[in-house]
């Protein structure tokens, strides 16, 4: 097992990485403190991994909460529906909720854990390649609003992340390529060495081979604690995981939340802050294309929807969360392994980039 | 102007104190980054206060949320109205929330701060003598759930609080009578000669006299902020505070919020719980006495509603925040000026004191 350290002081806490986690007792047991947790899950994923889990917490009070799947349902009607649960459940601050599924279930179990008579303890459980690699860890928690993405929500930070890497194999090869986005992600702008790994890697990935998929998820897991450790509110460094996001939260809001997946978004807005970065001439025609094939390699949309010009982007833009004193700012990558936060994308070159 | 400071490391904040603050240019401006705002009050205190307001953030740029008044609108409804609001309002990371009223407006207001963008700046500017001597003080934000109250919120600290005690000449009596609840339990868990003085000063306060009623907010914030400085999440000491709350709480819901003002509920409660202290022997039939004929003197309800017997009294209190592994934990007081927290209130002292 590789366990990784998100080191944030008293709210320090491990990610373990294996095959197998999931059914074994030693991995959560010892965690439920009060002996009594309750799982919230999906549709999808309950009838997949539930009982094992139940298994594995032989000997704990446990109760389940079961929610729709899909980003549409991340907003404040199902948190309220969740927390309803809780109460009639008997739900006191040492109950642990335990997060088993993707992006949303992690997003919306964990931003109820923060406000749950004011917080209460909560266990990542990511059962997807994106929530593996991105979302599980770092303690940013969320529900959308339909005029925009994640914009209600709390750092609250999980007690602890355990990922199974055997749950990738039951994974819909179009939510593995929205994780593989998140996973290139951390290449263009951390890791030139991890970017040519990928490259060099793209079929035994997309086969689901193991020992290549944990490498993957342990190296994304690596450069995501390092930069949270740093900087957990995202007063500066962190703002670079954002990458693509800027673009790709307007693509989902426009589109209706669950209709691109949103690691699809994220793909096609780091194209989209590639060819801004071009255009700047910031970067290489060779760095702009390899970062477009290796895209294209895990098969994602590399172009936003047809009718979304210039106009429809800003609208949804200007309500992102890193728009300060009016200015929207953008993640733009500098280099294969680099990439700066900027509000200097004039808007001659959006238009251009978006307009095309 | 009295200034008293809240010690939290990097969350530390000033409380000031003073009459006619709220015309006062200094008290606001500096403290307005973005140099944009947005007011959150409601519909009985606009007409009173908000253009004072207004007027001393003259060159700001300010937005303003109104919403109705009383209990039962602190709930998810009005924060997803609020939230919705301030998006419509374009406000981002930088935009400062003031929340300009009583508890409920500064309990909703600091949620909705606590969770818009993960988090905004915000200003308390309470209003009411309760919010003046209690909530605005500690960073405990919350709405309540038709299951309980304050039951989903939030530990977010406020930049800083600005009390203006000519605000008290407006408030209607039940009101001032609901606030002096609160201030009596700093006398009774924390501070046996402030019960002394509160005794000895009953007639000037329900008089308002103006230097009474600064010395009452000073030392009841004085106390607040050294035992929230001791224990920000409720730990240990700052569970004291919620003397009467339990039992309160219970009152509150059972009526429909809005119904008791919270403070009446507090002060019943508070005699309940000095009743359970004496019938456990813990405090003398003089302090109880005492106890009970210094909340009368402020004209506060002391018998719980007819109907509220023991069985509908744990019902709602085995959803209280303060249970911990299925078990109710009190706040009992065992002297004037002091208390502990118990799970040791054995069920034939309740039904005596709650079937009587």
């Amino acid at each position: 097992m590789s366990t990784i350290r998100v080191e944030l002081g008293e709210r320090s806490y491990p990610i373990n990485i294996d095959t197998g986690l999931l059914s074994s007792q030693d991995s959560f047991k010892a965690q439920i403190k009060s002996g009594k947790a309750i799982v919230v899950t999906n549709e999808v994923v309950k009838p997949l991994y539930l009982d094992t889990l139940l298994a594995a917490l032989d000997g704990v009070e446990v109760n389940v909460v079961c929610l729709p799947d899909g980003e549409q349902h991340k907003n404040l009607t199902q948190f309220d529906a969740v927390t309803t649960q809780l109460l009639e459940q008997h739900a006191a601050r040492d109950t642990t909720l335990i997060a088993l599924g993707g992006g949303v279930i992690g997003d919306l179990t964990g931003f109820v854990a923060a406000c749950f008579q004011r917080g209460i303890p909560f266990i990542q459980v990511p059962t997807t390649l994106l929530s593996q690699v991105d979302s599980s860890v770092g303690g940013k928690t969320a529900v959308n609003h339909p005029l925009g993405k994640n914009m209600i929500g709390a750092f609250y930070q999980p007690q602890s992340v355990i990922i199974d890497i055997d749950t990738l194999k039951t994974l819909p090869p179009r939510e593995f390529a929205a994780g593989m986005a998140e996973v290139i992600k951390y290449g263009i702008i951390y890791d030139a060495e991890f970017f040519a790994w990928l490259e060099d890697n793209v079929q035994e990935l997309k086969d689901l081979s193991p020992e290549h998929l944990k490498y993957v998820v342990q190296r994304c897991c690596e450069i995501k604690a390092e930069i949270v450790s740093k900087d957990e509110k995202e007063h500066g460094i962190r703002a670079l995981l954002n990458l693509g996001h800027t673009f790709g939260h307007a693509i989902e809001a426009e589109q209706g939340y669950g209709n691109w997946l949103h690691g699809e978004a994220v793909g096609c807005g780091m194209v989209l802050a590639a060819k801004a970065a071009y255009e700047k001439e910031w970067i290489s025609k060779s760095d702009l294309d390899r970062m477009i094939a290796l895209i294209k390699l895990f098969d994602l949309p590399v172009d936003a929807p047809e009718h979304m010009n210039y106009d429809i982007f800003m609208q949804h833009m200007q309500h992102d969360k890193k728009v300060l004193s009016g200015a929207i700012r953008f993640i733009i990558p500098t280099a294969i392994g680099e990439a700066v936060v900027t509000k200097d994308v004039e808007h001659h070159i959006l238009q251009n980039i978006l307009n095309s």
